[in-house]
């Protein structure tokens, strides 16, 4: 009897906000693991399985359980919000997996699935941020040493990426998004534009435009994502927009008058 | 009569990959544009509809013609493949729509739905090689000096980041990859593992995985994507993995067994 252990992403929010692909392997699913607020958010795709949702910092213990379920022959989900694949759970299930033996061509088989990740979805709700060369930077020094993610920051703001700030605050965690801003503001103008979005794509969920200098005066914490402008990102009309460069090339204006 | 101009990601390539909201704005348009072998991959989903599919290089049409269609009051799309933000037609759009005066409070309706994009799709494929720090960078110098991307390679190297290249190499651009693993070969070790992955989700698709000394030897084209792991990314069993850090904060296989 072998399993399926799939890797699931959930997307930043709406159900809608799914790959018909995700949607599928869930329903498939006799029984779903994942952090209870994010299991709370599929609840409508559950009825009649078994259902596995615990706490913050347990990823541990859900990758086991996953793994102990997928073993005992279920089809199991292990789900994510945002993408699975980036920081998510795809990494220390496989790790966890490939550490106990397990290889591809025997015991339980594995996929990953996928999705809409918050930089995908913050980027879609304020305008076309990621239209030009960026980065994505977690701000939790939980299991990288701040050295490092400082070493990244200062990187990412001297070769003007246009850089997707994750997990940039929490309760006990404050100092960092500021050091962050600090760093940038060494590069980057102080008018820089900034995103600052939480809850993408969820009915409490909101988009806020500001730019360096002020970036820090909005609310941000567990679910927000800080979007930071490269050199030539723009506001507009309310929209925040990096050029891919075909505006220095081409007149649009006129481009769109002539067609 | 105001119209709709949907900005819309279609994703890596099966219909599966398509968001559920993505899938049912195509569904609801009566004008759909697109690069046209995009509009072929979608063909299943376009009977009844006017279809307009062009060429390559021809962005700036397929944004007039969309923004067209919408300010006739037809409900229209305008597909790109993987993520429409991410490098996608988002950036063009708006920037042609802001630089004809128009705003979100008068004209067109205008919206972007986020999908995946090729970094996610292409990790999904290989294991999970961006559960850390990243960064995007496309090779083409077609819009942007090789320069400005030249610096962005060496800040990725340097900063340690997983790096996904787009863009690649093309029939006329064969030199930007090989220069783009020399740098990276100035900080990273040969045996660095990287996956070339070309079609993601596709039928005729296919992942390699490789390193870096071995990268360029592989077939790369426009429709690959090409992933170089930091420093502490490994390959076992055919997979590609970043480690979050829980590998060296806690002992996986032993919590593992004893759970």
């Amino acid at each position: 009897m072998t399993g399926q252990l799939s890797l699931v992403s959930i997307g930043p929010g709406a159900l809608d906000q799914l790959t018909v692909r995700a949607l599928e392997v869930i329903r498939a699913a006799e029984v779903v693991v994942g952090y209870k607020s994010y299991v709370h958010r599929i609840e409508s795709l559950l009825e009649g399985k078994t259902v596995v949702g615990s706490g913050m910092r347990q990823e541990l213990e859900r990758c086991t359980e996953a793994i102990r379920w997928a073993q005992s022959g279920k089809k199991t989900v292990l789900i994510s919000s945002g993408d699975v694949g980036i920081y998510g759970m795809a990494g220390p299930a496989y790790e966890m997996l490939l550490q106990a033996g397990w290889s591809p061509e025997q015991g339980v088989r594995v996929e990953v699935i996928p999705g809409v990740s918050a930089l995908n979805a913050c980027a879609a709700l304020v305008g076309a941020p990621l239209t030009h060369d960026f980065c994505a930077i977690s701000l939790s020094d939980l299991l990288t040493p701040w050295a490092v993610i400082q070493r990244r920051l200062v990187a990412a703001a001297q070769a003007d990426f246009v850089t997707a700030l994750y997990n940039p605050k929490s309760h006990k965690r404050t100092t960092q998004i500021v050091e962050a801003q600090h760093i940038f503001l060494q590069y980057r103008l102080p008018a820089t534009p900034v995103a600052v979005v939480t809850g993408a794509f969820r009915e409490d969920g909101g988009a806020i435009l500001t730019n360096l200098a002020q970036m820090v005066e909005h609310t941000i914490d567990m679910e927000t994502t800080v979007l930071i402008g490269n050199s030539s990102t723009f506001t507009q009309a309310g929209l925040m927009v990096t050029p891919r460069g075909y505006g220095s090339k081409y007149d649009l204006a006129a481009a769109f008058a002539a067609s």
